[in-house]
């Protein structure tokens, strides 16, 4: 039995569904999932989400409706709820090391054999232990070598490196090589289109080359992954890459919204919102303020705090369990009670602190779904 | 069946606990426990630690055993477990607001009749709630009222108010007035003993006025709480504060350690960390990197990241599920597949990211700890 406290039922008014909660609105999340489809057909064979952002089965199964081949994940255990939901393609994009990570991978592919299910490395001791795991539970993985296309996080960026681990992937009976995760994160926050356009140009033609020695050495190189929300553009565009992994376009947050945009390009609408009480009033010579009852532990500040939905406040201070907005112009009256909504700043770890986001549609909720892979860190 | 993933097991040796990973080392913790009864005996009543912090039944009925009363908590559904669990005197050092949420309250008061369960308020609103909400459920509710003493979020100001919200709460049958919330907490990272010393003085007047206004308006006021790992001392010897709620002292972080502190005062250790396995390594034109699996999802950044519990390294980036470390002098070497320990930099938020607190003696696991509460914004 699921135990956990729920925040609205279906058919509640989204005036009566308990605070803090997640809001999606649906139409303009099915919107950006067309979005996405529509600015990328005839460009990019596949489309691949990361489910890091929203760590929910149910819109893995709406994102895979609208065209998607399959999903990304990050860690193993955020594999588990998504193969469970009878999402039957899915790719950690990140490095599993140790025998007892590699052994759990290994059971969970071999649990859903009609399944794909893929893996990065960046060294030929995760190589191996992927291959000892995948012996020890008669399982297969897909194996993308991490080529590090900027970033500067993992990954390797010697071609060499590249064919060495090409070979030894290619040396296990129960390891495909699959192609290279070439991922460029932090180019997506660059403001500028030059500077992406510029970053991702570069990554390509890393990627290329990449892919050339391993063709050239007779190794397998069918698929070239990598891309998000700001930069997949150039990424569907390169003619080098063959997938694309955007998360946040379907959700978005502050962060991402900042990014200068080209005219013909999707504008993506910001459809997840956290909904919170005003739990305490104050008017007095600091100013007019209103406590809400949502902070630190319903939404992320790492790209700053969840900011007022509407105008007229600002935030003047968050703690644990409470934002302070503080009135600064022309806006709603907040009483007591009232629900006002925050634009999460980063939408990925923010999603992590809900066990629900309840899906709305006009004023009434449409559905309440589960956040299978909340704080699936493993 | 609880089908979370679960880092370890009672009598695993440490390095082969599951990352990342809350490790609590049981020694150091079990000090400070004692180290704050031993600073307080004899100068104040009560000590009501704060199980926001922790948010675990196993930590709190340590507290108690060492000495505590009760606990606090900030939400009813962060109450729930903790009396579930046999705590049985739990405040919350907040107010509830709106109906379906007193009605809550007042059920989750009611299903516990031999537990005292208390709860805040800042204005007659709230008031009215609690009592028709006690009414609905034959629930019977502590209240505290909140008084701002300097930390300028939720609370009244005015005796005037006390005396009023004082009035209203004893004339409902079911509530039953205990004294005030008095809460300095932005007081505690004032980093000069000086600084800390005034703001609980000045705040010890403000509650001294507050309880002298409600006796001489023929109310009760037996109960003056407040206080934080910060400044606890000066509320426990301040005359007035009859109760502190101190959390953080049991597990600490980077953020309370910079406080300046006199020497009589009692010192407590780091208890808690975080392990994590070195997935990705890297020596280059860049420098010699180390990435690890726990980042966003697995501490909090709002104080700052988690930085390493070792020399010579320092943290160059962190995002969603990476930390990257970078070499900066004499220090170990970091293999792929090594645990580094980190220290969190806020603790409070950074537990709220893990289902599990492994707790440790020496090299061995000795307890594998829920974190009840984990999540518990409702």
């Amino acid at each position: 039995m699921d135990d956990r406290w729920i925040p609205a039922r279906v058919g509640d008014p989204v005036s009566e569904v308990d605070t803090p909660a997640l809001i999606l609105d649906l139409d303009r999340f099915e919107a950006n999932l067309k979005r996405l489809m529509n600015a990328v057909k005839g460009h990019i064979a596949s489309v691949r989400p990361h489910a890091k952002s929203h760590k929910c089965v149910e819109i893995a199964r709406r994102q895979i409706a609208a065209g998607a081949i399959g999903i990304c994940c990050q860690k193993t255990s955020e594999a588990e709820p998504f193969l469970a939901g009878g999402i039957a393609d899915v790719l950690i994009t990140n490095e599993v090391i140790g025998d007892r990570k590699t052994l759990r991978l290994a059971r969970l592919a071999a649990q859903y054999p009609a399944a794909k299910v893929g893996v990065c490395v960046d060294d030929l001791l995760g190589v191996a232990q992927l291959a000892h795991a995948c012996e020890q539970a008669h399982a297969t993985l897909d194996v993308y070598i991490e080529l590090d296309v900027g970033h500067n996080r993992a990954g390797v960026t010697e071609v060499g490196a590249v064919v060495a681990l090409g070979h030894a992937v290619a040396s296990h009976s129960r390891l495909s090589l699959r192609g290279l995760q070439a991922y460029f994160g932090n180019a997506q926050h660059r403001r500028s289109v030059a500077e992406r356009r510029q970053a991702i140009t570069a990554a390509s033609a890393a990627a290329q080359s990449a892919r050339n020695a391993l063709v050239a050495a007779g190794l397998r190189c069918d698929v070239i992954t990598g891309a998000g929300t700001g930069t997949f553009i150039f990424e569907a565009m390169s003619g080098v890459y063959t997938e694309i992994q955007p998360g946040s376009y379907a959700m978005m947050d502050i962060d991402y919204a900042k990014n200068e945009q080209e005219l013909t390009w999707p504008t993506f609408e910001q459809s997840l919102l956290i909904l919170t009480t005003v739990m305490s009033r104050r008017h007095d010579a600091l100013g007019d303020r209103a406590t809400l009852d949502a902070g630190l532990k319903s939404f992320s500040t790492d790209s700053g705090p969840a900011l007022p939905a509407f105008a007229g406040w600002q935030v003047r201070g968050v703690s644990d369990e409470h934002t302070v907005l503080e009135r600064k112009g022309e806006g709603p009256d907040l009483r007591l009670g009232d629900k006002p909504l925050l634009i999460p700043g980063h939408i990925d770890p923010t999603v992590n602190l809900h066990d629900w986001i309840v899906a709305v549609r006009g004023d009434r909720v449409e559905g309440v779904w589960s956040i299978g892979a909340r704080g699936a860190i493993f």
